[in-house]
């Protein structure tokens, strides 16, 4: 948690973190700027608050962050650097390191073209030679450490994230299963073939009217794509009837806040029994894996233990081998926050060797692919591991794997309305 | 443009590029792998064609970009690693740097964090002593030079987020119109007063609807913000009559593609004799700066001529005085494509010194900012250099600044409705 960074820092022997890059979708930056968003600097000193410079036009979003802000005289910097780009980022970070005092060693973090990083933090550590500057050398730093565990605030938030995702995928099965079935196919009440990208885009919708974003998008992915695990789907493939379909959200707070990760694997209709038999597994990893969830634990015995639980029934993973394409074919999970993907990484790898803490949030995703023989599946939840060692699912969703059609009748008042009262409320206003 | 890279790579005596980073939002990758999405690494040596490496997991994926694509066998570099995030990533780029046979000077590019990638470029440069690795040096690489000049493709690309821009800008404004005023303020038909977030909520939504993203935010403020060019706006702000609005939107391609850059200032009902005569300048600078915009003039040249215009009414500017925070405040503009910032740059400075060429495509934006006046002025429009050396605003739209209410009718049958196409399409579909 943030209120750690100072004896993080103090244990890494470090004098300061150095936060560059863009204001928004860059987590470093949001971690310590909070929701409002300002292209700048930061300097976080041990025992010292942090200290934001930006653009002077940039002084009013700058101020409503509540942190010490300083103008940077930009035109000045660039007028000295002629135009270069690296000597011109260079003069700004020496500067700001003389300003706030930071001298010793300075962890660098935040978004930047790597070859310019490596150029400016080159030139700028020749500059300064009573600066050390870091990157991040073995995988840990004081600034994941600190972002490993969540405050209340940042698991609200997470969680306001999730009962968003939560009503876009309640909503998505709404409209699923008030479909009819022509043949194999879902088709509409016109009798067009509903297909993945009209999913997608619906979902798009949806997220925006709620405020939140998909920076990295999402997958909807039909029978063999939903094999490939990071397959995001194909526009134009129509839903079939008794064939898996894989939904995969992480959205995130407008901007590049905190994240959710969600997966839910479905049949429309009927579900066939190999689908059954696969996604009883799956459930089965998911329910043990959260069983097993507690502070002192590794992420990687939790990985291993689905491992275990996978061979046991009769398929491959990547421990048994570590090329397949079929079985149980990447991690259990991951830390979630400001970043999708952050540790904890549940690992069967030296990096799974993390011992689980109160206050982490991570997702946890078993899941079984078999490409060639059109299936995947994948459960998913994000889950708190709470300040009393239990583990908390952030937002509960139903794990069914069969979505009925739905007998025609009236259209519900419920479900995909919802996603229309934004504009309900717009057609109000005019 | 993209087939000159060869040359300019040999021009710049550089064997290879190497782009590093995500898939989706990262300029340098997505120049080559174009609309197809692929988490992975990308050489490209002179005179060869650009190889893809990336995970089993993505093959799928990265088929569809139609480049050499291979596999990495991530989980052996992982072991091999030993769970080192850094370790990790040089041996992947070791590995794929041999593989396709690189050395001599190798350019890098791509989104990363700045410390991970200092100390992973750091590392891989002492293990391959024979690779010179290089950053940005000077502003100038082979990557960004052919950037800078768009192909028929990338013009259209443009164009078609441009229209899509400009539909949501016709959009607002039809809302906005279609609202009535009680007393100074702008209130819907059933009395509630029309704010900031009002709208933006309405432009996230139309901008989903239509398939782009704003991953850069967008600006619409009110008065006072808007002299503060980059003041956002805030959501709970009222508009009010004869106060001006601006909207500033920069929208780009699903996942990360091309981008387009728009503004406009509007007073809604009337403008005050002050905000009319200060957007007459602005968009008189405007009219000059396109007048002037032709092959071998340098970017320079025409912020110069804009600061001439704005000194010569009275106006301070960032040459007459670089700290001045009123009056005409920025550069005149920016290329635009990948990036909604990239070079050229129009400024009074040694980067201006850009020449034009055909094939560049650029905003245009000048600006007056009195933001103790609840004033801000600004005219953007994005511009392409033809082949024949003439610019062609890429979608025109109106540049009034008065934006009368439309007197109570019916409700219009183009405007917003068109927003709610796709929700209707769906409506029908159950």
């Amino acid at each position: 948690m943030k209120d750690e960074l100072d004896d993080l820092l103090k244990k890494g022997d470090l004098d300061a973190v150095l936060i560059v890059g863009p204001a928004s979708h860059n987590a470093p930056m949001v971690y310590f700027t909070g929701p409002v968003h300002v292209d700048g600097f930061l300097v976080k000193r041990q025992g010292g608050p942090p200290v934001l410079f930006c653009l002077p036009m940039e002084r009013e979003e700058a101020a409503r962050t509540g942190l010490d802000t300083r103008m940077l005289d930009w035109g000045g910097f660039n007028q000295t650097a002629g135009g270069d780009p690296v000597e011109l980022e260079v003069l700004i970070l020496q500067h700001i390191l003389t300003e706030t005092g930071a001298s010793g060693n300075v962890a660098v973090f935040g978004r930047m073209d790597a070859g310019h990083a490596f150029s400016v933090l080159q030139k700028l550590g020749q500059r300064m030679p009573k600066v050390q500057l870091q990157g991040r050398s073995d995988g840990r730093s004081p600034l994941s450490e600190a972002r490993i565990t969540k405050g209340p605030t940042e698991v609200e938030r997470i969680r306001r994230v999730g009962k968003i995702t939560v009503e876009i995928v309640a909503a998505v099965v709404d409209f699923l299963t008030s479909q009819r079935a022509e043949g194999n196919r879902l088709v509409t009440r016109t009798g067009e073939p509903v297909t993945v990208g009209d999913v997608k885009r619906r979902i798009r919708l949806m997220a925006a009217e709620r405020g939140v974003e998909m920076p990295e998008g999402l997958i909807f992915s039909v029978g063999r794509d939903a094999g490939v695990p990071h397959s995001s789907g194909q526009d134009g493939d129509p839903i079939s009837i008794g064939v898996p379909v894989l939904l995969d959200i992480y959205p995130c707070e407008a901007g590049g806040g905190y994240f959710y990760d969600f997966t839910r694997t479905w049949c429309l209709g009927h579900a066939p029994d190999e689908a059954a038999e696969l996604h009883g597994l799956v459930l089965e990893a998911h329910r043990r894996a959260l069983a097993a969830l507690r502070p002192g634990v590794t992420a990687r015995s939790i990985q291993q233990q689905t491992c275990d639980w996978f061979e046991s029934h009769g398929h491959p993973t990547t421990r048994s081998d570590p090329k397949t394409l079929n079985g149980y074919v990447h991690s259990l999970g991951h830390g979630v926050g400001l970043d999708v993907h952050e540790p904890p990484a549940f690992r069967d790898a030296a990096e799974g060797e993390e011992e689980l803490r109160a206050g982490m949030v991570f997702a946890i995703e078993p899941g079984l692919y078999y490409p060639e023989r059109g299936l995947g599946m994948r459960i998913e939840d994000t889950v708190w591991l709470r300040p009393d060692g239990k583990p908390e699912i952030l937002v509960d969703y139903p794990t069914d794997l069969e979505l009925p059609l739905r007998p025609r009748r009236a259209p519900r008042k419920v479900g995909m309305r919802a996603a229309h009262r934004p504009l309900q409320q717009a057609q109000r206003a005019r």
